[in-house]
């Protein structure tokens, strides 16, 4: 099967780039001295994880009990879910630990260890929690100079139903920084706050089993990751339009894109329009900050070069282009087929069922994504 | 089983207000002298469609072929899918012609009805097919005064494999009016531009079985539909906080929330983060030209109640408000459940696998969404 056979609007996956971008981090992280536990909520498939993971211990990271749930069915022993955990979840999440070596969780609220004790107890199970710490991100996580900071792992510590597994964040700041050195000022940030912190509890004797950090650009730019366990980079696998202006990767190592084909034409207005819309390709505005112009994704043919074009406004089966070139627009008749490189990947891969998986110009396979929650 | 019961995040459906708004506009188009025809791009349902079309003929219009394929394996037998067809689904749409009495397509496009008539032919049936017109909006559809907007007609009523099903418009800038008489002026347009082209077909000696309009703005508010055949409204059987904004509705209207819980709280910055995401809400933007502070959605507690707050920015998995009221920041526990009114229902809709079913405080039943293409 070629790309012309393939359903519109479908999801394309470059499986030579999903390799070559995993074995690029994989090398850099081993460089660095620490395990990968790839986050898999960019592409929530199974196939890519295992590429992700070869050569490596496993792990993986998850952001929702559905992929928990998902690859722990398809042989995955060993999972972090990096949300922080509410009541609602405790039964499946305990449930959830059973069909699976290891499935850590994490908190950063006091309020929660006692009640996770108490359900895990009644299970007759011990649950890894790590304490969720904020380096900088101010998204989710406690402050390290807090006083929680230092009561929730002694609350887990002391729990019988608990295990402490350490502390983890995120810098989800480094993908807002505006030059290199604010992005290795951000990776540093994550490790010194990690270790410093770590170091702190220790000395108050408190047991930290993993460091655990990691973001796509923090993990790509940091100098050295010296008292870090691990890292968990997502975005790395497939990369984006906005990773690529970003500066994260360049575009050609970008491995998905939307195949979509030309539904409507109109010459006097220069305007074309893709049935790729706000369901297949999502509404994420992408680095606008940076390039306004970005639209909700670049046109490349299916061969992957870059018209030129961007996807300028979304509905929500409808995708509308301006096409200024004649010489371009003639070529876009309907029934042409475009492959559009979104902005923004694991929300594009979240509205799809399944990648068709392209090696070199054959679509080789169906890989398919674990969706909900 | 009740809210406190259903995984989170999951969408709530509120089954009264469904059977009311359903109950309105079937009303309303009887009082307008058309038939109705539903978009189940909102909400991709047999359930809900079932609702929509009691005591009407049972058309519905689709999106995606796959709604159609969907709706058409659940009884509905009388299908328009109102995205123009292009070349790579013809053989889709084809097929499941025949798996109903009547798929109509449609077209605004001179190079696809020899090319669909010629796979008709092959095919052995003959398909129904619609001259999109554009009204105004400029997204898709023939400018009535252009070549082609006889050309197109001639072409679908000579081809043997081809019926020319008459001539339909959507009139999508009517979501962009800015008062109650922009809109009523969009509305008559949709009419009178369609009304005036009918003629002009018949006075070619074109014959024009239907004419079909319709958005769920200028469906509730035109004065008469003279001269149509159908409308075919959407998003009224949910509405959403954009349509309650823009005054389409009221908020009471409603039918659709997402259920989250709160995972995170950080009093110093009076934040609260809550599990439903990007992928749980989507990221459309919503009414945010008129009310900038809209954000991402409206926190109504479990009964339905306004918080006065806005969830103010989304990532993936994770949704965050702002809570300056320290008495409803003290309520707002981690485990704490609320209902988001997401600002457009078809696209948070179409995110989900399934319904909850709310009548009154019970959860009653689980009502599955047809996603894909």
């Amino acid at each position: 099967m070629n790309l012309q056979d393939v359903k519109t609007p479908s999801l394309v996956l470059d499986a030579g780039r999903v390799r070559r971008n995993a074995a690029r981090m994989s090398e850099r992280v081993k460089r660095l001295g620490v395990e990968l536990r790839p986050h898999v909520k960019t592409h929530k498939c199974v196939e890519v994880a295992r590429i992700q993971t070869e050569g490596q211990r496993g792990g993986v990271t998850v952001s929702t009990l559905g992929e928990a749930r998902a690859f722990a069915a398809r042989g995955f022993r060993d999972i972090t879910y990096a949300v922080p955990i509410e009541p609602g979840k405790f039964d499946d999440a305990i449930r959830l630990s059973g069909a699976c070596e290891r499935l850590a969780l994490i908190t950063d609220d006091a309020s929660v260890p006692p009640l996770l004790d108490e359900a895990a107890r009644r299970a007759g199970v011990r649950v890894d929690l790590f304490l969720k710490v904020d380096c900088g991100y101010h998204r989710c996580g406690v402050e390290p100079d807090s006083p929680e900071a230092l009561q929730i792992p002694r609350l887990i510590a002391d729990a019988k139903g608990l295990r402490f597994a350490g502390i983890l964040t995120h810098a989800g700041h480094s993908y807002h920084a505006r030059s290199h050195g604010e992005l290795l000022e951000i990776a540093r940030q994550e490790r010194d706050v990690m270790r410093e912190f770590a170091a702190r509890l220790r000395a108050e004797g408190i047991e930290v089993p993993t460091v655990s950090v990691g973001s796509t650009p923090t993990t790509t730019q940091v100098d050295h990751l010296e008292g870090v366990d691990e890292a968990r980079p997502g975005n790395y696998i497939f990369f984006d339009a906005f990773q690529a202006t970003l500066g994260s990767c360049s575009f050609d190592d970008c491995a998905l894109t939307v195949l979509a084909a030309i539904v409507h034409r109109d010459r006097a207005r220069r305007k074309i329009v893709i049935d790729a819309g706000a369901v297949a390709l999502s509404k994420d505005r992408g680095a606008a900050d940076i390039d306004p112009a970005c639209g909700f994704g670049r046109v490349l043919d299916l061969e992957g070069r870059d018209l030129g074009l961007r996807v300028e406004s979304l509905s929500q089966e409808h995708g509308a282009l301006h096409v200024e070139d004649e010489a371009v627009f003639d070529r876009l008749t309907v029934g042409t087929r475009v492959r559009v490189l979104a902005n923004h990947s694991c929300l594009t891969a979240a509205q799809h069922s399944h990648y068709n998986v392209l090696e070199g110009e054959r679509v080789v396979d169906r890989w398919e994504i674990q969706r909900g929650w």
